[in-house]
């Protein structure tokens, strides 16, 4: 199967699907709450959760999660995000039409970098408070607005009906730097097997004459190491480190059938760098 | 969109929706074998859940927390609870009908909150055989019991048929007290943001002149703070304290974008109180 | 209700369910990229959540999980699980039909226990890239491979298109033994409780005199201790250990309302031995 790269005229199908992101944990019924939300006005909705567990506030690690993910969901899906440490303030609700999809939550760069590889046709400020639930609480928009707005497009409604276009959504900046055969990045996630996953591209890794097979010298914050890029964890021993690329494209750093990130101490932010080892 | 305060003729729709509250954690297949049951007898129902890490045997945590999410479902869901430290004793099986809805479980006060609140019509002790897996075991009644009522409750059987009336269903009883300027409560919940969630519900508040705006003395354990009244966490500057009427509509004491519970060693059942400070 | 024994012509019902067991945890997105695969194939497909939380790489955990989980889904259910750590390698990918029910995996033993249980029919090795995604990546198979067959799988798509025969898959050792009035297993999953669950059925305690209300000596690694075989946990008083058989129908050891895995450091694999105690 290959996967359909959307076209000009999304539209959301029947049944709709809808999909769940945000950093609410798994102990609380908030993420229920949602649901129930949804449900109370779209039944026929398919819902999914892509993970509740993203690190509090943590808006760069949610908004990889949901790029590695959407390409995988059929077109016209919708991704609800909700990783809001603003909410209650003045930031922006909106809602981004794009190629293949449509993306609802707060304007703080969690869905543009999903929406930029979908392909973005239009942002939307939600306004219209017909589509939110009729008592708004404070402290929990992902409920009173965000699910509400949601099923009301499941159900069809037009954008344009949300409120008007939103421009200058904010972006989130790409944190990553190529130069004097060095690439540059940081860590973006550490996901639940401790594999390091960088911000570094397959892409790039080229321009620098990095291939599978290539020997390479890694740094992660002030450690130094040496691996080979391979294609997957069983190519090393175990308990060896390799350097390959994920199932997302990024550069990934992992120990076959070990804990890389406990045995390097690593976390999101700390800065990795990758160049070549000619000998 | 306003909730349905439901009617007195509370009948399941089509698809049935039943949600699940457990403490069951998420590292065993028990909630899946009680989904499995549920859809082995009414395969068009749409599962949702609420959570399945309740403190293990706490049933006013599950009580709370059910309540808060019920109102948020469509009239006529079905809500499965199994929170049950008494399993194979001889404490009743419960199901009880509601002006907008259906609870399933333990007769140990974990549906009455939820259930007073929707407004109780009918209690039902769960009797009838016919209803259960053929062989029960002594220590899975949420499988081999709750579910497979509940997915015949689905499937449109009169609740008469499950067995008697039950009369004199265990209630919780609400342990908030408010006199002389002061409300005293627990805490009920810690949300995984370490938001503390406390019994006080805001038309107390009211009652002892404490409204948005207020300065107040707020006592958790034998700890004292001084904390404003606000809407939402955002009004004070990140690691500062903040008093709010959370999303349920109980008292929260947070700290903006920081770890409430963490910072004031606070877990459930600890005594708070809250007065407004005048000067 | 009965749970059907199912029979020499499994065929997937309409709509299909596919149930999903991995070691992939709930912090990352990729258990709902697979999700977001199937859905893109069979987006009438019921999902269900088995466990994702199985020990990193422990096939024999997620193999018990599976066979205490099949049976009470179902006829015609689809059971997906990756707990693979040899993924990339050259270890097979197979499909097994069994009189109940398909089940879809690495053949690394995982599904063997289930499948036994249900009754195996005829395993097949996936091998036609027709039903597999165009882009294989060599790390995340469970979404590349497993998925996208699960979900040809439930549209229908006959077990002999995707491969040949699959001879000899491998199957895990059973280790347990019974002899001179002695059973001896090991243990093989500790439940969120702190349940620990032997491998140990119950039907080799018959064996050797055993029953409910028999004295038993159990070890426990190097602890010994002295219980009694009850059927359920309230039998005995909050803090008291005590020995059953689970809801699975293995012999457990527990502590009413304590953890026993804690209480007596035990975890998976550490050997456990039970006898009778006449006196």
């Amino acid at each position: 199967m290959s996967i359909s790269s959307g076209s000009s005229s999304t539209v959301v199908p029947d049944p709709p699907i809808i999909t769940l992101l945000t950093d609410f944990g798994l102990s609380d019924s908030y993420v229920a709450s949602m649901k129930g939300v949804i449900l109370s006005i779209c039944r026929k909705a398919i819902l999914v959760d892509i993970s509740h567990n993203v690190t509090k506030f943590r808006i760069s690690q949610a908004a990889y999660l949901l790029s590695a993910t959407v390409h995988y969901f059929p077109p016209g899906s919708i991704h609800l995000c909700v990783v809001d440490p603003g909410v209650g303030t003045n930031r922006r609700a909106i809602l981004v039409k794009t190629r293949r999809s449509f993306l609802v939550g707060p304007d703080n760069g969690v869905l543009m970098l999903a929406a930029k590889d979908e392909g973005i046709e239009k942002a939307i400020e939600i306004e219209n408070p017909k589509y939110m639930l009729d008592k708004i609480s404070s402290t929990f928009h992902g409920r009173d607005i965000f699910a509400s707005v949601t099923a009301h497009l499941a159900n069809g409604v037009s954008i344009d009906e949300f409120g008007p276009r939103a421009e200058n959504c904010i972006q989130l900046t790409s944190k990553y730097l190529v130069s004097d055969g060095k690439a540059k990045g940081e860590i973006i996630h550490v996901d639940d097997f401790g594999n390091i996953v960088t911000n570094i591209p397959s892409s790039e890794l080229a321009k620098i004459d990095i291939k599978t097979g290539s020997k390479t010298k890694i740094t992660i914050g002030r450690k130094t190491l040496e691996m080979t890029l391979h294609k997957t964890y069983g190519e090393v021993k175990a308990g060896e480190p390799v350097a390959l690329i994920g199932s997302t494209g990024f550069l990934e750093i992992s120990i076959n059938k070990g804990d890389a990130a406990k045995t390097y101490k690593a976390k999101e932010e700390i800065g990795v760098s990758i160049s070549r080892i000619y000998r």
